[in-house]
């Protein structure tokens, strides 16, 4: 969905540089992603939960991998590499898919053997529930994340104000909150989901909203809610459970180096595709 | 995804008006709509493709059936009321579905039962494939659907020029059509799918492009399309295809009440919501 930033440098660290070791021998199926990027975090947050073989390779924007281009022209990441069954004879191409949400179900439904890959992570048993899981995702992705580059991009120049953008973002996250099960912290209570998948990586990366923009995000603390305070309880419970998944803290790097590659996006000038469509009031890619 | 435009008067027409009638008898599964929105043809495609036993409710703006505003208050069509088991004993109450890539999607699972509702609309065999599907869906919906409304409510007061507008477009349905499968006209070749459904209602609204835009949209007539000609040629294929397609035929009013629906979008000021977003360039809700 995203292309690299051009200007970024730096390469997976801390927990998720593990990661990335563990995951750099040669295999057919290949996740081509950058380490800032929250869209391939999505995908790698999947193959992490079900600990799906795969090889991670990190695509230096200044230097990308030839067999990586000539599967994805456009560059983008994330993309997957996917062995793909062509003629007969147990012949196989590599074929690529791309699209954040495309690669997260394609995964959950080409990786489905429950007895080694673990539960699915949309709910297999019944339509309704999918289906509610892909509005919430569909509610992510359409309002909670392009907010989420408002929000960060925003500058004093801009034709709105802080407020009326950390007020959109708040009020998108509520809706979210609003949907979450019970009987546990995730969307659907005690099952994890690609409803909580699709979200994680944003969450991490609140802090950065915190961290360079005046007035922080504005969830209200533990008794500051008012009459949202059950709602924002809620929110607290997913979000601590978010920031203590394995899957989550494995494909982490270390904090500082987001603050680093997020300085651009918090001055507006970064050149990524999303925050060119975002500062250009367009959809994102 | 469309609130109903509340200066829209009328009812299905035509064939559309038949399959309305012949599904006006109450029924648990119900799909509230409205004739003219091509994202409520979407789910109505689904739904007579697949022979799925529903009623149909045409929903007037001017007198929003309080049974569909107490199931979905923000008043948007489609909605799908879906039975969902609660409790034990076999009670059931309605659900809502909305966004209507999702009622598709849900429809095809629900009703999954291919001995009874035909071959599934994403192909249930292969994961690769139906990511592609996905793929393909996605660049309707966030591509060609935008670009369309772009391109009918253009004026001459707009930024930019028409010309670029239908460039946009047309390298979007080229990009579309340069994925569709061989063997056949659809996207999997042979097989009818959920990608055809999802382009289908635009296709079908094409003519008003012609009939209200200063040169029209623009496809090369046959032996005109230069260096593109194998690409338009395969689009002209889908199209008539699409166009006799039973289902798609089933849910189309009459052409004239279209065309008087869509002036006030060619002329850009209806208040609809899809059209509303296009005006001030922001995403479609």
């Amino acid at each position: 969905m995203a292309t690299v930033d051009t200007s970024l440098e730096g390469e997976t660290s801390g927990a998720a540089g593990e990661l990335a070791a563990a995951h750099s021998a040669e295999h057919p199926l290949k996740l081509y992603g950058g380490w800032f990027c929250p869209f391939v975090q999505r995908a790698w947050i999947v193959l992490a939960e079900k600990n799906i073989p795969h090889q991670y390779v990190e695509i230096n924007p200044y230097k990308k991998a030839p067999e990586f281009l000539a599967l994805n022209p456009r560059g983008l990441v994330p993309t997957l590499a996917v062995p793909v069954s062509v003629g007969g004879e147990g012949k196989k191409d590599l074929k690529p898919l791309y699209e954040s949400t495309v690669i997260c179900e394609y995964l959950d439904e080409a990786f489905a053997d429950t007895g080694r890959f673990g539960p699915r992570l949309l709910p297999e048993e019944d339509a309704y529930d999918r289906a509610r899981c892909r509005l919430c995702i569909d509610h992510i992705g359409s309002r909670i994340v392009p907010a989420f580059y408002r929000f960060i991009q925003h500058t004093p120049d801009k034709a709105y104000s802080i407020d009326e953008v950390r007020a959109e973002f708040l009020g998108h996250l509520k809706t979210f909150a609003n949907e979450l099960g019970s009987g546990g912290p995730w969307f659907l209570g005690e099952r994890f989901s690609l409803v909580d998948v699709m979200l994680a990586p944003w969450a991490k990366r609140l802090f950065l909203v915190d961290h360079y923009k005046s007035g922080g995000v504005g969830i209200p603390a533990e008794g500051e809610g008012g009459d949202d305070e059950a709602v924002w309880a809620r929110w607290r419970q997913w979000f601590e459970a978010i920031a203590a998944r394995k899957s989550v803290k494995e494909t982490w790097s270390n904090d500082d180096q987001y603050i680093g590659a997020y300085k651009r996006y918090a001055e507006d000038t970064t050149q990524s595709e999303v925050a060119k469509a975002t500062r250009q009031g367009k959809s994102l890619p």
